[in-house]
């Protein structure tokens, strides 16, 4: 069999060794109820504990702060309805470029009695800080503003913003889901009060995120019933699944500063080996951006077409979000960073992990390469 | 080492071997996100796919008709916000006996502005009907009772109040979490609109669940994000764990004659033994119940003290729910059922699964005897 590449990390990745092998135990052996009296339960417990300790560790924060929830949407979703529901006012700042997660859920609290603000993005991509601060307003109850773009990468000034959120004493979420993992993330340098992540972006299971609650911040439960995670979110424990988590944390704390240094550098090399190959080829997002993702615009290609043919030979790219794919929408976020819509159906998302090699990336950019040829000479054809 | 027994398998269940099997290619080799366009996509969506129509035949339902979910408190809690904010009224009809996630979930509905009905239970620990239709106003747009109690086992007369809330065109939920592959569910002849069920109960894994939703119910999503679940449930799609609850269904289904009659045996072994071994034994609870669980009373022991007494003795039972323990409160279900605190106090549940032998069930009335045996000569010495 033809050996495939998978350069769509940021949809999901594969599992990790290590986390798989911290999972199995807890399947069979701990398998008991954490939330249970009896030794079943306490074994659970432990466990559930440990990873809670290893993810807090990752990010800065208190174990106590740490709460589990099914995902990232779950804790995007989390943020706002708490909000709402258990902060002081019924208006949200959020950005243009939030994953669906968070605006589909601004558009149901909206349709709800609550009011929100999305702020544009400039054509790098980036948040402007100022524009959060004129949005604020008297019944300001949440600012949400995500630390790094999904389909482009792109920083966003999170220290800026959460400092004008403090000052006026307005609660500060991040959506962490795509930077956790791929460059530091410390809640108290980051300034926020609530953060997402999620397992499945860093090589750890799917159907386990984090809610990260800074101490004191006041938010109503999501998801209610028996008194798991202190009472915060009901729903018996995911033990494999969070053991999985904390695994996943370690490991992702390991291996930032490869991420750093030589995934950045296999990102360049994807972005410099098509430029110099392809004509028409434009880089969409400025720096500061992850060391994984890169998104690139080729000029007269047909994005869709272009994932279908790579697929077909074995290579896994996307045109942007999974959780955008079957909806025939242009990029919300490259639309939002002024890009016309031609430009953004011509754009492919390339994201990598730890795992990924030079040579993956070198077959890939063949592919790449002889796709987008064929591609442009039968749209010329069609078109002629 | 000791052999350990456990007898809280409506706590949660072992992961079963088959189930394990069937998730483990989904971590590293069809590890991909559903909602891609790719083949690692495609593959992991076929996995999916065939996991829905096994879910959908345990329970007699199109797989159209059921949305996969973090589990069965996400489920109740989608059953109840669903019809609040997509239904046409804002009164909903429950039972005193519900889960948590019902029971707080109404809470905070209430919180909402919506209004919540409970209907108690009689001695049997079984809802009248009649009770039900009583409680019908003009806004009532959900009835939510639940199909077998998780203390006492005992099955509701669903298709009786199935029948009046359809004669009153009121959708009709049922929380099937207990019921499921313990005894034939079947959402026609249940006549259910809404049903909730849950991997973890049946030898699948945690953090996995379903709402089936009956063809042409309006309910609001719960989760909402990207367009994953045909828009009905946002978020990646936990691929292993819906590949195990697969796996879990299809196994429940074939086992469901056995448990109807070895399972209801040894349960009846244990209330004869118990009872002719034991002063001062009650069952609490009257038929029709499931086969795997059992609610009984000792006079004059503390049901706590007891279940950590027994965990000494490598026995694992409960009290009661394991969502509510570490509350001291008693069980809010035998409290409905009439029961003084002091017998409520008193009571252990004993619930079983398919794989539980005989010999384990002997080994623990050994242990329950002796442990009974000594708490009473314990407490007699402390009052006296």
């Amino acid at each position: 069999m033809k050996q495939r590449i998978y350069l769509d990390n940021s949809a999901t990745t594969r599992v990790d060794d290590l986390v798989l092998e911290a999972m199995l135990p807890c399947f069979q052996e701990k398998f008991g109820n954490a939330s249970s009296v009896h030794l079943f339960g306490q074994e659970a417990r432990t466990v559930v504990e440990e990873a809670r300790r290893s993810v807090a560790e990752l990010i800065g924060a208190d174990p106590r702060e740490v709460v589990f929830t099914s995902g990232g949407t779950e804790a995007d979703n989390w943020a706002l309805w708490g909000m709402i529901r258990g902060g002081r006012g019924n208006h949200i700042i959020t950005t243009a470029i939030e994953h669906p997660a968070i605006l589909e859920t601004c558009k149901v609290v909206e349709s709800q009695g609550a009011e929100v603000t999305r702020v544009s993005v400039d054509s790098s991509g980036r948040v402007d800080p100022q524009a959060i601060r004129e949005a604020i307003r008297e019944n300001t109850t949440l600012i949400s503003v995500m630390h790094a773009n999904n389909e482009t990468g792109v920083i966003q000034p999170i220290e800026e913003i959460s400092g004008i959120a403090r000052e006026r004493g307005i609660v500060f979420h991040t959506d962490a889901v795509q930077s956790v993992g791929k460059i530091p993330v410390d809640v108290d340098r980051l300034g926020v009060d609530l953060l997402s992540l999620s397992g499945h972006k860093i090589h750890g299971p799917k159907g386990i995120g984090v809610l990260y609650i800074r101490k004191g911040t006041r938010i109503a439960p999501f998801m209610t019933g028996g008194s798991h995670e202190r009472k915060r979110r009901a729903g018996t424990e995911n033990v494999p699944a969070i053991v999985g988590l904390g695994a996943a944390a370690r490991l992702a704390r390991e291996r930032l500063p490869e991420m750093g240094r030589r995934i950045a550098e296999l990102r360049d090399h994807i972005e410099n080996e098509a430029s110099d190959r392809i004509n028409g080829v434009r880089v969409n997002g400025l720096e500061p951006r992850l060391p994984n993702i890169t998104n690139l615009s080729f000029e007269r290609l047909e994005g869709e077409a272009a994932v279908i043919a790579m697929d077909l030979d074995g290579v896994a790219v996307s045109t942007g979000s999974a959780c955008s794919s079957g909806s025939l929408e242009p990029s919300h976020v490259l639309m939002a960073m002024g890009l016309r819509p031609e430009v953004v159906q011509s754009s492919l998302r390339f994201s990598l992990c730890f795992h990924n090699t030079v040579q993956e990336v070198d077959c890939m950019l063949q592919t790449l390469q002889k796709v987008v040829g064929r591609l442009r000479k039968l749209a010329k054809r069609v078109s002629g």
